[in-house]
């Protein structure tokens, strides 16, 4: 029974998915741990109940919610080891997850861990943008690697809280998680970057800038994502994501020799079709 | 002094200038040359007054305003020719410029041609779709190609409308228009229907084409662009568009061989300052 829940990280996620679990009816204790500035705004929204050290959190806790940047989810994994409750749950919600995974099972002797990701956010940060609803509607993946991972008490009773705040859970491995994000949002980021340079480095004038439509408006909103954000996800998701590359850059390749040619129409078609799938 | 104006293609544009002209004051007669559906829809929504064939409407128009495919505006001009009034000005509304005004210095003797591009547009089409308002705030380039070409008296009356229906008028030549547009319009649109053909390709079932931020659902919208309304802008524009592939391919390329490097924050930074830019 899930009765106090630790959230190591006050961010956007942290404090979202604890307002959530408030709204849909969690009545145990949500301990936070973070910086001062983030448990404060934690606390000011009712997202936190206390903000704790994790030396004092953690041994309280029945779920321990990892909700820092990936590389403090990895460094906080050794310390946990010596600090969680047997048969607490942890769980993070890392933007990759072969790599916090595998570190998981290295450092984590005395409890399960289970890898999550909800495929959720918004352009602003920190837990003064916290929703409880940032979830409802949207995917949360797990990334469970053992074939009861999903079924003992913890997990069974997370992934029930997963559905009750509104998200809904998809159960792939980590390597397929990985690789799908890659695809369908590591790369779309950086098509949209690499666009925006290219542009910024190739029109020179401010004026010439204007002749252009709304096209590449929509394009370069993903290139407004600051770097920070990013560069841990890039660098922890590097081989699926230079086989994505490799693949797009083909694909833009092939375009280029067809420009004049009626071949370029499968393309479009297959495009148009993908775009209404995602839309339906 | 405009005072009879062919339209010639009663689609979005063309129904929509016309229908602009009429908003903001202009009382003469405006004549359309189109299919028999487009119009019966200009007549209907008051675009057009009369529907005429291109023999009766060019011999009595000060302005004819060519707003076909560019295929079909390099093809009216050798009949135009031979129908024109001299003194009218011929302009047109076609989306790359080069091909379009060599055409037009080769087939028209007798009159002026002006080439444009008003920068506007939305996902219907035809004349059904038509707004008086569709050029407010947008640019409309003007690709002059002789010092005086927008100072003869049809000219600077047709700049004169241009401003009146809430456009900003562009002037570059032919040649910036279509390198420009390569890079700003042509290669977002190639950009996002090669990821769509890609992730279409690569990710093999709905459920994990449903692991994706709305990022891809930016990236993805001009990919519902269908093929009929881009193979003519391709293929006339392919030499810039093939530099601006390859401009982009490179970036790309650089990136993907940096995917851990801190040099990548260079590349995000550019990218979110033009993102920010086009958006002041």
């Amino acid at each position: 029974m899930i009765s106090t829940v630790a959230i190591v990280g006050v961010g956007l996620i942290g404090a979202s998915f604890a307002l959530a679990l408030k709204k849909c009816g969690f009545t145990g204790r949500i301990l936070g741990v973070s910086s001062e500035g983030a448990l404060r705004a934690g606390l000011e929204s009712g997202a936190i109940d206390e903000g704790c050290s994790l030396e004092s959190a953690v041994p309280r806790a029945d779920l321990i919610y990892l909700s820092q940047t990936i590389h403090r989810i990895i460094e906080v994994f050794p310390a946990l080891d010596g600090l969680v409750r047997p048969g607490a749950l942890v769980t993070d919600a890392g933007s990759t997850k072969q790599t916090i995974v595998s570190a998981a099972g290295r450092a984590l002797t005395k409890c399960q861990f289970l890898g999550g990701h909800p495929l959720a956010g918004k352009e602003q940060r920190g837990a003064v943008a916290a929703d409880p609803d940032l979830f409802r509607n949207r995917r949360y993946v797990l990334t469970p690697t053992g074939a009861n991972d999903l079924e003992t008490p913890g997990a069974a009773e997370f992934l029930e809280w997963i559905k009750r705040i509104g998200a809904i859970p998809v159960v792939i491995t980590p390597q397929e998680h990985d690789r799908t994000v890659a695809l369908t949002s590591h790369l779309p980021q950086l098509a949209s970057t690499a666009l925006a340079a290219v542009v910024a480095q190739h029109i020179g004038s401010d004026e010439s800038l204007r002749v252009s439509g709304t096209g590449l408006l929509d394009m370069t909103r993903l290139a407004m994502s600051p770097f920070d954000v990013w560069h841990e996800i890039l660098a922890t998701n590097a081989s699926s994501l230079e086989r994505a590359l490799q693949i797009y850059i083909a694909k833009l390749e092939q375009i280029r020799q067809a420009l004049d040619q009626p071949a370029l129409r499968s393309d479009f078609e297959a495009a148009s079709a993908l775009a209404q799938k995602l839309r339906s």
